[in-house]
């Protein structure tokens, strides 16, 4: 088990890398592991026709369709097929009519976790599996139509370069993703290691485009992250899961038997930023915290049929726990927080969760390409479901303001009666650095300027009062050293602070 | 021939008010006028079986599409549909699984007029069609997957209640149209004389979403008006086309025999914030004035092939013409307006149009439900393709400033060294009304106030420097009257202005 070295290169999952913020049943062309794919079966027995279809001779699959379609169904998109392919305007591609009814299809049930990948897709997803990830180590998410940022991974290019839960890309490299899917819009993001990318993202409540320059990185597949703290001269031990992959509870389990056969006098388990992940390790996680009496996660399928999972443990920890979470933790890391809660009695810390209550299977069209679909809600220990609700903490902290300050980018200087959106956001930081700007709705007052004067000594620039590209470039970086100084982890500190409680 | 009550209510196809800005092949079930029938049919001939499908018996039909899919394109689609259909989550109705692929096909050719109208869709489109519409009256299209305002209908209610070119529809009643194709948007927003609705729009450079209540009202079927003038002593015939329907060119040689008669010396041709129609009917109306030198239009297929269309005439009329235009002029006004200028050599005054340079085809699927798709490019006399590029006036002038200002919404009072988009859209308001606000960047100035003052003083109001409600109000008022006032209309006057130049 590695210390974990904050902010250096953190590490993360692929599965949940390229897909949507997901909690998935274990995927049998992922996982080859006898446990996981069991209970996968187990949970997949809606999907079985599906997801052997690939197997099936030629002859065996014209059989099934035929047996499907014998109604005709399917007459009519025949008929729109030809009507399109014989008389657009243009040449139609055969394929693209074809893979566009499907997504088509998808699209009517409103769920943007259930998505196409195409089979170039498919063939770059796994090749990507098999070795390091090379990208920008960004989870993300379709959101209104928009490629969206769920969060970036701690350490990775993209948070280094300043990429944002809720940024939408609107551009990769000056081309539009608008009307990309998923999966389209993150093959265009990812590329070789020490290659460079730039992201155009719509940030809320920032009028403008920002254009952000990434150079990509190796994302490499670690999940856990121990460290120890001490508060009243107890033992706490600090257990960040970054996503749930294969190795996961493995490593947590290593991970939580160190600590214990070290003394750990409390726990806090971090799944702030955690977009998700395996279903079946989020389960073998909490075995080790939750006892028999209530269930660790329900499983509701299509026709309302409840399958409720325990675990066999009989008594609770001896010692203390308190989870941490935020807007960033997702699916997975709901249902651990969750029952952490309900199941545990556990305090949670931090901010709303993301809201994410169903579970995908990955189905394979045998051709390449594959339909990631979703088959299941999962629910609470007490039955509650969860989806774009998300899970409220009991303990409700927000990391300081200045958190949630966007980057500058100055062109022209700004400078007193002059009035914008940058201006509200040079506001919000010299806020947060402890300079009083007077207001922070953008325009520069006289107040705003004593302000930058005050930074811009403090920081040896010379105090014009004006905000350039080097005042800009500055209030940044005090920014992000902020951000970074463990000091200022509010969250972290009302976690440790509430569990001897 | 009526004499147009200028600003009260004006008239409008059906066709082109429910679909996207259009130029339509004349479309069998709409018009059964033999001339347009024949022509018709002539364009569409590779529309032929897929128009005729919906008169085969069931087992032709059949026979027709195993034909077409003997290939096995479409088992693929099969094996997603029974994927979907049998794994998701809910249960997933099979008729919106066809009518989502249908779409999602359609999705693929990136054309906002290749649209998929279903049984309900149309049968409410059919019953529009016989009688007088209710509705808003605002012309609408799929622009960046919203439904998007092209242009109000003059002295509609849309244009009363002050929708603008270019809004952005997000609800109607509470209710999200995300998602919502355009046919099923517009259903939406429809209704019966009388019956109010609220439209939540998203108008470019106004950061909160506007609310707009309308009461619908009867949209009458007319779409030529006639006016005279008089410039330097001389008799100037101005004909407005509002939009090219089944009788408009009709009603145009009517009108334009009698302003002859009448001794006409000069003509004005208005095709602003005309969205287009019927592809006949603009021919019908360019032979007036084109000679048979170049061709009124070309029509390219799909296999690149062109059609030249030409009129008979051998002189050019003995009196000068311009041609109105604006950006709300789409499709057949491009026609009208472009044939003119190449081919007429007649001047075009206003600002770009639009640019929408393909035809298209409501090709019914048998089970009242349609496809409409786009199966021509129209050229230009001289071959060019316009689309998404638009037309260049050959004089260009814009209204003045305030025409494109938005109607204001005060909820608190706006005041001295307030900040915000509304304060900017009200110094736009007092700048066009002749008040100097000292700047127009949502600051709430010195002058500002000062400017506000002024224009309650002269309106009657007491003199607070606050923009309140009723200020607000008045702003609105004053602007809309501006506006309605014809002697405002600086592109009218440039077009009379030039015509004996």
């Amino acid at each position: 088990m590695n210390i974990k070295p904050r902010f250096i290169a953190l590490l993360m999952a692929l599965a949940v890398l390229v897909g949507a913020a997901g909690s998935y049943i274990g995927i049998e062309y992922f996982a080859n592991n006898e446990g996981e794919q069991s209970q996968s079966e187990q949970l997949a027995n809606a999907g079985k026709n599906a997801e052997n279809f690939g197997s099936l001779t030629e002859e065996e699959q014209k059989k099934f369709i035929e047996d499907m379609t014998g109604n005709g169904d399917l007459e009519k998109v025949a008929q729109a097929y030809n009507v399109i392919k014989e008389n657009y305007v243009e040449e139609v591609d055969k394929k693209q009519l074809v893979e566009g009814a499907i997504q088509g299809m998808l699209d009517t049930l409103e769920d943007p976790y259930s998505v196409y990948m195409d089979q170039e897709t498919m063939k770059q997803f796994n090749q990507s599996i098999e070795s390091s990830f090379e990208g920008i180590g960004a989870e993300v998410s379709m959101v209104n139509d928009k490629v969206t940022i769920v969060a970036p991974i701690k350490g990775s290019p993209a948070e280094k370069a300043g990429l944002k839960p809720n940024d939408q890309i609107l551009k990769v490299d000056g081309e539009s993703v608008e009307g990309l899917d998923l999966y389209e819009a993150v093959l265009k993001i990812r590329g070789e290691k020490g290659t460079e990318v730039t992201l155009q993202v719509d940030r809320p409540g920032v009028s403008d485009p920002l254009n952000i320059e990434i150079v990509r990185d190796d994302i490499p597949l670690e999940t856990v992250y121990t460290d120890t703290k001490e508060v009243d001269g107890k033992k706490v031990g600090v257990i960040e899961i970054t996503s749930f992959s294969e190795k996961t509870s493995d490593e947590f389990h290593k991970a939580l038997q160190k600590l214990e056969s070290d003394g750990m006098e409390g726990l806090v388990i971090d799944v702030r930023g955690n977009p998700g992940g395996l279903f079946t390790d989020v389960q073998e996680i909490l075995k080790e915290f939750i006892t028999d009496e209530k269930p660790i996660v329900q499983v509701e399928d299509r026709k309302g049929e409840k399958s409720k999972y325990f675990s066999e443990r009989t008594e609770k920890k001896e010692y203390p726990i308190t989870v941490l979470m935020d807007e960033g933790s997702a699916s997975a890391s709901e249902i651990l927080a969750a029952t952490m809660n309900e199941a545990g009695g556990y305090d949670l810390v931090g901010t709303k969760s993301f809201g994410k209550g169903t579970v995908q299977q990955a189905i394979p069209m045998g051709d390449g390409s594959t339909i990631k679909l979703t088959l299941f809600k999962w629910l609470t220990p007490d039955g509650n479901w969860i989806h774009e609700k998300g899970i409220e903490p009991t303990v409700k902290v927000k990391q300081p303001a200045y958190f949630y300050t966007n980057p500058v980018e100055i062109e022209d200087s700004l400078k007193r009666n002059d009035n914008s959106d940058k201006i509200k956001n040079v506001q919000e930081m010299l806020k947060g650095l402890g300079y009083d700007p007077g207001r922070t709705d953008g325009y520069y007052s006289k107040e705003t300027e004593a302000a930058v004067e005050a930074f811009q000594s403090d920081s040896g620039l010379e105090a014009t009062g004006q905000v350039d590209e080097k005042t800009g470039g500055k209030l940044e970086e005090k920014i992000v050293e902020e951000v970074r100084d463990e000091e200022n982890d509010r969250q972290m500190e009302k976690a440790l602070e509430i569990l001897f409680e």
